[in-house]
């Protein structure tokens, strides 16, 4: 059976204006790598609700797993909820269990649930809440899509309780050669190896550093003997 | 008249799988802002033909500018510029120019041009040449997609001789206040300067480190007069 895919779709101006550096791709790419799941597609997108929907739309369709990072904070600018509901087709409005993790949390610190905060209480319809153990506000899922917040501590810590819950695939097996090498010369050898071995991803990375330069040869494979073979035939042919 | 648009394209398994933490996003990203061209959207596939045409395609359909990084190498998994000829409907062959640059370069080396590297020389029909100071192996640019590698030394340089060719539109302008409340107690107020100013985009981030906690507004627009009017507006309310 093909594992499971998934894309990530990441929601803010700040990245794409370069303010902000995205964390939040890498770390799901290598939680999901690490249960199984196929992470094929990433989109960035900014704060705008036809585009946010646009993309959701596009992914939900095309993949298992969707999971989105940013825009479901108190602002105006955190319109991810609208857009999900939108894209489909459901109403959004504050959810009593939602309302009521927020006030708990509020009341502790003597903090006022103000008409700001409980928009973070706002949910599609029939969505489930994620659980936030960092800040409390939730995320949710509607359908395939899982909708996360977008500060990494929060973001990682409802991946984690996401991920948990799906199955699971084969886990991508990863061996790693490197060949003190440029890749010019790596390359046709190689092709042989890719060729023979057509259910392996097999990549090239060139690496340069102080003056020393060479080649990463990354094999990728769900099955560990197959791995170990195409492996064995690249040592054998560029020796450490 | 409004900016030019841009999209930028990752390629590459590595990106998705985790193994390489991408960083020529928000390179792209901080140099188009400076630029005046703005990025809106950006995409990460995996060496797969049909998903990269497909993507290339789409974005190059919607935005002014496409930026590609990744797959432009001699081995077997740089399947880039096959797959934008495949995009564009034109054939890929070794061409004379591109060849000559790496003839050149192999000879003052020493290192033989063989048939791995020859690939590097292969460009798309119609397409204008990318310089690459670094390794000499050139990008190209097809239509309104520029094709750039993905060692980020040299996508970078890439970035600059292209962007530099490139019509500017106005430069994002932006302006960061630090407040020492939440997002909960900014959000109302935040959210009239923000429908006061529809020009403008203020984006609210709200941070937490070592016990202190806070959110950052950033007000980003075109006219400097309107910048600083909602900032007057956002100090008054929440003095330092």
């Amino acid at each position: 059976m093909p594992n499971p895919t998934a894309a990530m779709l990441v929601i803010g101006d700040e990245i794409l204006s370069g303010r902000t550096r995205d964390s939040n791709m890498n770390h799901l790419a290598k939680v999901l790598t690490a249960a199984g799941i196929d992470l094929k597609e990433a989109r960035v997108v900014s704060d705008d609700q036809t585009a946010i929907v646009a993309a959701v739309q596009a992914l939900s369709a095309a993949y298992d797993h969707v999971f989105t990072s940013g825009g479901i904070g108190p602002t105006h600018d955190d319109i991810t909820a609208d857009a999900i509901g939108a894209a489909f087709g459901v109403s959004v409005g504050v959810r009593d269990d939602a309302r009521a993790l927020l006030q708990a949390h509020y009341d502790r610190s003597g903090t006022t649930l103000n008409e700001a905060r409980l928009r973070m209480a706002r949910i599609p319809e029939g969505a489930a809440l994620i659980d936030n153990p960092v800040s409390t506000a939730p995320g949710f899922t509607l359908g395939n899509v899982n909708v996360m917040a977008g500060v990494p501590a929060v973001f990682e810590a409802m991946v984690a309780s996401v991920v948990s819950k799906l199955a699971h695939g084969a886990p991508l097996l990863s061996e790693t050669w490197s060949i003190m090498r440029g890749e010019g010369d790596v390359a046709e050898p190689l092709s042989r190896i890719a060729r023979d071995h057509p259910d392996l991803s097999i990549g090239s990375y060139p690496f340069q550093k102080d003056g020393i330069y060479g080649t990463n040869i990354v094999i990728r494979g769900m099955e560990a003997a197959r791995v170990s073979d195409a492996m064995a035939q690249l040592r054998a042919l560029f020796p450490a």
